[in-house]
């Protein structure tokens, strides 16, 4: 096997990332990016629009990574410095690129905020290969010079990841040697230290492949990784551990390779060619938005109600005032009847609701982060009462609920025991 | 005016992130946290779960920084080694901290996933200050040795965040001469090229109080910056300078010192003491949720309708098959009827309605991005028009579209011209 490690440091340019205005996302979308083809990222860096302080961020990336590569300050406000300073590190004039130039003057028709400075875009260091941007006006480049290769791409995130893919993996997988493959199981209901400990043995006696659990916001993930000089040697080497692992995760593996468990419902209604329709509150649209942020999510989501008061619960599903007055909002009946009405108004198969208390203020009667979540599918309806911690976060409350719901979902859709809460308490 | 200018790194430990699984909101929410209280932050550095390249990253940063900040790496799993390296680094002996390791004890009961790894987290640097972890197990601590101090914070963001702000501020605060105060115009509208563009000149001319323009996804904002020796000081430097920019930018300027838009919103509504309800299409449920994340959202919104399907908008909110059939979903027509028929069904004060094309396919008729966004009121309906792009990705179009209902609302709100798009083309 050929092994030429290409250690990568990602060097993010914006004064922006250091006041904390924005999080700095192309460094995780690139290395992620990156992962995939076989190259290691080392560092992350931030740092400011300062001339010596980029400057010496350079030096050190040369010193100790084979590929620099920067998003940022590439664009048009004044205090965008990247291609100069890197240009300079590497003993590089800029020179004016003709293409980029003329394809300024279209872009100024169409765009009412484009200002002159916008033509400094147009300068690249001499020799670099341009990546045209098709999402913005800043191009980026690549260049290779004394034994490193650096990658240059624009800030805003969706321009970064589109010219990374496009333009700047072909460029950099044709230095990578050897292959990298990795897969994940994606877990719910047991926890990273639960995952870490279960598999802490065969780990330690792993190098080629290996295994590590990762922790999500509320989930996790068991991680296999093998390097091998093709592709399907390296796939070979991994697909009996992951099978003996998802064996012994059992139930609690909710997909491979997936973002995120509205991914696996939504692959498994694709599959059993269902629909549903949610009723939520305190997950105030969540729910729905997550799902929907899937394309071609209306093949399988009919749509649903936020009744966020007890009026709208009572006026767009006809829960009966009584019934909320007597076991209140936050019940098992409720959500109970949530899910049953919001399936029965949409003729959805299946009808989801979630009723809780997501913070910070109480009701009450139950502590914060007391949830039910409910599912009713032609067989009947089923629900989760959740206790998921009153020191949590209201983001948190949320989101983990509305895995909850997902989670009924898909273990409805697989066939396994609807209610099995995993790790969690219930009340 | 004392100037200790207090350099500071934000040193994150974690292979994940270097894998592009999670995304660094630490270093984010330490920044922004620091900013306010006048100390600044020059570097971030992200490196995996590696001693010696970890012990590389603590000499670099020793070499440049005053105070370095680390995140990550305290927790139960084998590769935490943050502390470690650090004591280290600093020539300190680990010890352990009885009331931490006692702690633990009164945890274990109460969690599953605990495991005897997790008492490791007992140990603290010799003469550390331990911060106590309200949120989880894992304590973190500071001390200050060779002219630097260092700051440990745990990993996970909620726990991260409130360490920080609970521990680390008042730690940190001591150290800091002068104040810097910062406020921010935030801006919908025109774009941070237009708005640089505007104030080049007066910014180029400032350094105390300075002024610069920063762009979010979706919006821009103008930060105006002042030092001195007392937070007094520095807000009447920026006084001025805020009302002269405030001016200038007119309508365009939604908040000062907000989060987002809807954020604007709430506080008009409480101002005003509306409530308003949602029937959402292509955002699918994203305007809801965006609301509801406020806490106390439930004040000010009733709740309302994701009519995903054309079918569900007739179902939801009863508007004829026919209208639909003729000017189709995405119709001004129809976006008028969302918004009219959620006021009625709810109640509310205000009724909202989005319906358009995120993508990525499109729908044989309009091009993705096209999107009405409508507001009935007491007074009538508004629709307004938008082409927000069909290189777009899916999520800033809903995004976006979400902004435009919010805009809507703030004008109508605030005595505006409700349809004025801004720097947005109408169809």
């Amino acid at each position: 096997m050929k092994d030429r490690a290409l250690n990568t440091e990602i060097l993010s340019v914006g004064t922006e990332l250091l006041l904390g205005h924005v999080t700095n996302t192309d460094a995780r979308d690139v290395s992620e990016m990156l992962s995939k083809i076989g190259i290691n990222v080392r560092y992350h860096t931030v740092v400011g629009d300062n001339p010596q302080r980029l400057r010496e961020c350079v030096e050190i990336a040369k010193r100790r990574a084979d590929v620099i590569i920067t998003t940022g300050g590439l664009g048009p406000t004044c205090d965008d410095l990247t291609k100069q300073i890197l240009a300079e590190a590497f003993g590089l004039p800029l020179v004016e690129d003709r293409a980029e130039r003329e394809g300024l003057y279209d872009y100024i028709k169409y765009s009412k905020s484009f200002t002159p400075n916008n033509y400094a875009q147009a300068l690249i260091p001499e020799g670099a290969t341009v990546f045209h941007n098709n999402c913005g006006t800043a191009p980026g480049c690549a260049f290779q010079k004394d034994g490193r290769t650096v990658v240059m791409l624009p800030g805003p995130p969706k321009e970064c990841r589109a010219m990374f893919a496009e333009s700047a993996i072909p460029y950099l997988k044709a230095l990578s040697g050897g292959e990298i493959v990795s897969h994940s199981l994606r877990i719910f209901g047991i926890g990273e230290s639960a995952v870490d400990q279960m598999f802490r043995d065969e780990m330690d006696k792993m190098s080629n492949p290996s295994m590590a659990p990762y922790a999500k916001e509320c989930d996790c993930l068991l991680q296999v990784t093998a390097k091998a000089d093709t592709a399907a040697e390296a796939e070979a080497m991994i697909r009996p551990v992951m099978e003996r692992a998802a064996a012994r995760l059992g139930e609690y593996v909710y997909g491979v390779d997936v973002e995120c468990i509205e991914e696996a419902v939504f692959a498994l209604m694709e599959h059993n060619g269902l629909r549903f329709a949610a009723a939520e509150s305190c997950t105030g649209g969540e729910l729905a938005k997550r799902f929907t942020d899937i394309p071609g999510a209306s093949a399988h989501f009919c749509g649903g109600v936020v009744t966020y008061t007890n009026e709208m619960k009572s006026r767009l599903l006809g829960i009966a005032p009584a019934l909320i007055a007597e076991k209140g909002a936050v019940s098992y009946e409720v959500a109970y009847e949530m899910a049953a009405r919001v399936r029965e108004l949409s003729g959805a198969d299946l009808g989801v609701g979630v009723t809780g208390l997501a913070g910070p203020d109480g009701d009450g009667v139950h502590e914060v982060g007391t949830v039910f979540v409910s599912l009713a599918a032609p067989e009947g309806v089923w629900v989760r009462a959740l206790r998921l911690g009153a020191h949590r976060t209201r983001s948190f409350i949320r989101r983990m609920a509305g895995n909850h719901v997902y989670d009924m979902m898909r273990r409805y859709m697989s066939g396994l025991n609807v209610l099995e809460p995993g790790a969690e308490k219930t009340i």
